[in-house]
């Protein structure tokens, strides 16, 4: 039993009657998106789809070979077993989870061997083929989808573990690991992958590199160009890059193994990667606590870093109106009153009572000076989840409205709020709901607007105010789920044009017929 | 007080007559040597030191221009009174601090804004003047200083801290910031600068990002490609590349800064820089062990790693024959018994007594499996300063054997070890001394051979046989000093031909005219 930290702080055992989210909630709605078995809030099925090609008329398909029977054949004789062409097969890989782009490959490649991603890649470059490298496909912004006919390669077969040096915790392994396989296989080592998502049982880890994946446990153990220590890439002229490292330092030359994170297949398809894993917690607590505005909230994280400091693994932040959906939405139950503001803290520790102990100076201190008005601790596992599941079921709560216009930013931290607020009045009444919620600890907001369907004039008023402002206050118009596909045009405002020009010189030096993943982070 | 964990712990307390080195030790003798006011170990004076072209005669002066007195005038108008050129000033700026290297430039620039480092290397482009840049010149591999008469730009004017963000811990500031000044704004603002060196004072930000520098805190806050979240820099056609954001997450494009981190100024310079600062430790300790075998010392590592988790904030080791030199060149004292190999631990927290706990238990459980034989706690600031002298002046102590061989390679964990009693029997009765010791913690070996003087046969029984060693389990031969113009060829050891090969071509894309920072990084 953990004890109450001060009188006021009177809710601690409400979550115990907690029952409407007791069921088992995986860490995110995207658990189940992913898994395809089935698909919330959208009225179309399989095969429904509208192409991209035609639902974005002014993309042109780039002057790229079209595949032939000769070219089959390579493929086949490299690849035997591993070539898919059969069109029920395929829509898998052409659509993107959330189903918003339909691309139309003829052909999956599913290669097992670095050498082998490297033959293929060769070939392509010499036909002026075009491909898609492909992880678990749980992108948000059609980065690994076809646009056109790109031939698909996908990293499924390519799941092999390669070493891991539990001293150092250094893991090495091939791109199509997935990366809730990979944390458990650390797990039973005392050991854990540095970065945790909503789609771990899906995503790979090629994927998660590629796109240098956000998530839960940045706060605390930073982003992947810190945690990577090692990429093996194949370049578009079918040539390893051997930057396979597992070392945590090295200074000899450029840190080349820097431009396929985050580059999302353009520059080079991940083949393996090496990647520094902290040590698993012993202790994990969750707080859930209600302030009373913005201001709170940021005196709420300034006060947690400074007293939690080595512990403090997340914080994250939802609004009343993310609380209001859940709830009307999902008949979710909150566990404290009613407030402007709510905020997630959890820390992550190697020694249970000293956490414990921190956690509720902590509390005492925030309670004392006002600036924390309620809250409650989870006191087990189910708990824990249960308090997790609020803040990460908004987004599911969000489709039940009807159309969600979802936007993934990074402000300073004292702008963070003020974009809601600021488009929340900018909206009115036109809209169902503006609502807001993130990773406080890492500035990154998830703003999201519903209506009952889609609405052009909302959308108008939408874009390209929020990118403008985003782009006034020196944000980032994507904070963790990068440009892919869908956002390569809004580079512009999180990306000076020399920065841009510098892009754009960089993917033609690496892949100067452009066959690698073409219509994506660069802009038209 | 702090108390005993075990009665064989029994040492606790003799660090209080530990009065051979409480005098102030400064946190390296780099710091002596930096401030250039004195200089161990070596009988040459300024003015003495051979020419780099002469030293290194297979080295051609590239194709660029000469300074002509037109020149002159343009960076004297453009710079009033920040161009040196008088040679009694220039010294400082052509020989590097350890004296291995002299370069011939001419004139030494002093910009203090961006747009004046714009106008300079625009002017310096269309001219063909190649070009060094140069921050606190403390580098160890030459790559700061001019190799013949490259116009040196320094950075000791781009000295203004522009923003800091107190809640999210983020500093913006130029360039030409001195490390420790940067430590010590944050300091009042219980935050800390994510790295340390021994050169603190005299190093510059701008070097530090530009040689991605390593240091005493990298295990626990990460290298600076996780905790530098922006660079400005200006390219060699004098357009500024401005990815000076100060957000945790942008994934909107390539990482450009990432280039800038480590590629040591040949391929931009650095004006400017953004970087995550973590929160001051309230409560810092330090132990000092004894262990019998290298063995023994991977297993202390590994529980502490463990058990002491989050608070661990360096885990440094150091051989007997490290300890003999510090006693006998610099009188020194050994605190605990003597042992094969002993390890310094450094706990940082929020929680002294909760620190203290976790070290205790880790101490007994350590020693109680027979894997620590004895060892020290340091009582006080003076006291940690103390054991932080014995790692850290072995540098020091090496010079008065005579002629010093260095090396500073990182080894996959399990053969950081190897090599030294490798090397040593090799060179048995031939050499005073084979010392090591280094950051366990990081896998990052500071391998040194000691002779009364220069020994041709010696270096030819280290080299390339150490490079090739390393080469062999895959390690690195500059773990953190960089390759500069010292080390440049020795790259191949660690990294691939078509690594090596996408370098040149970078350098290519990003200075065709080679005027940055030439004879550096890359191989001949």
């Amino acid at each position: 039993m953990k004890r109450v930290c001060t009188r006021q702080f009177r809710n601690l055992t409400r979550l115990r009657s907690f029952g409407e989210v007791r069921e088992k909630i995986s860490r995110s709605i995207n658990h189940v998106c992913l898994s395809r078995r089935s698909f919330h809030g959208s009225a179309c099925r399989l095969g429904e789809l509208e192409l991209t090609s035609v639902r974005y008329p002014h993309v042109q398909r780039g002057k790229y070979a079209t595949l032939t029977e000769k070219d089959v054949d390579f493929f086949q004789k490299l690849l035997p077993q591993r070539v898919l062409q059969d069109p029920s097969e395929l829509d898998g890989y052409n659509i993107d989870w959330m189903r918003t782009v339909r691309g139309n490959s003829q052909m999956v490649l599913r290669p097992k061997t670095t050498s082998e991603v490297a033959e293929i890649l060769k070939y392509c470059n010499e036909r002026h083929l075009a491909v898609v490298p492909q992880g678990g496909n749980t992108g948000l912004v059609g980065g690994s989808v076809p646009v056109f006919d790109e031939i698909v390669i996908s990293t499924q077969l390519m799941n092999q573990i390669i070493s891991l040096d539990e001293v150092s915790g250094i893991i090495v392994c091939q791109s199509g690991c997935v990366l809730e396989t990979l944390d458990n296989y650390l797990a039973e080592r005392e050991l854990m992958m540095p970065l945790d998502l909503g789609a771990k049982g899906s995503c790979h880890i090629g994927g998660n590199v590629s796109t240098n994946a956000g998530g839960l446990r940045l706060l605390r153990y930073g982003s992947l160009h810190g945690s990577v220590l090692g990429v093996e890439a194949v370049l578009a002229s079918g040539e390893i890059v051997d930057c396979l490292s597992s070392l945590r330092k090295d200074n000899t030359g450029y840190d080349l193994k820097q431009l396929f994170i985050g580059s999302e297949g353009t520059l080079g398809m991940v083949t393996s990667v090496s990647i520094l894993c902290p040590r698993r917690p012993k202790a994990v607590n969750v707080a859930f606590l209600g302030v009373e505005n913005f201001e709170a909230a940021l005196q709420t994280f300034q006060l947690c870093k400074g007293m939690l400091a080595e512990i403090l693994s997340a914080c994250e932040f939802m609004d009343q109106e993310s609380m209001q959906c859940i709830q009307e939405n999902l008949k979710l139950t909150n566990p404290i009153k009613s407030y402007p503001l709510y905020i997630l803290i959890e820390t992550s520790g190697s020694h249970g009572s000293h956490d414990e102990e921190k956690l509720n100076v902590f509390l005492e201190a925030a309670m004392g000076k006002g600036i924390v008005q309620d809250g409650t601790i989870a006191m087990d596992v189910t708990q824990r989840q249960n308090i997790w599941g609020l803040r990460e079921r908004i987004a599911e709560g969000l489709l039940h409205d009807g159309y969600n216009y979802k936007y993934d930013i990074s402000l300073p931290l004292p702008k963070l709020y003020e974009i809601v607020e600021d488009m929340r009045q900018r909206l009115g009444s036109k809209v169902t709901r503006v609502v807001s919620y993130g990773h406080l600890g890492d500035g990154n907001l998830h703003f999201n607007v519903t209506t009952p369907e889609y609405d052009k004039e909302v959308l108008g008023l939408i874009e390209p105010y929020i990118y403008e402002w985003t782009s006034q206050v020196r944000g980032s118009v994507s904070a963790e789920h990068g440009l892919g596909f869908k956002k390569r045009d809004c580079i512009r405002y999180s990306k000076e044009p020399n920065a841009v020009k510098m892009m754009v010189k960089m993917k033609k030096l690496f892949d100067p017929n452009g066959i690698l993943n073409p219509y994506k982070t660069i802009p038209l």
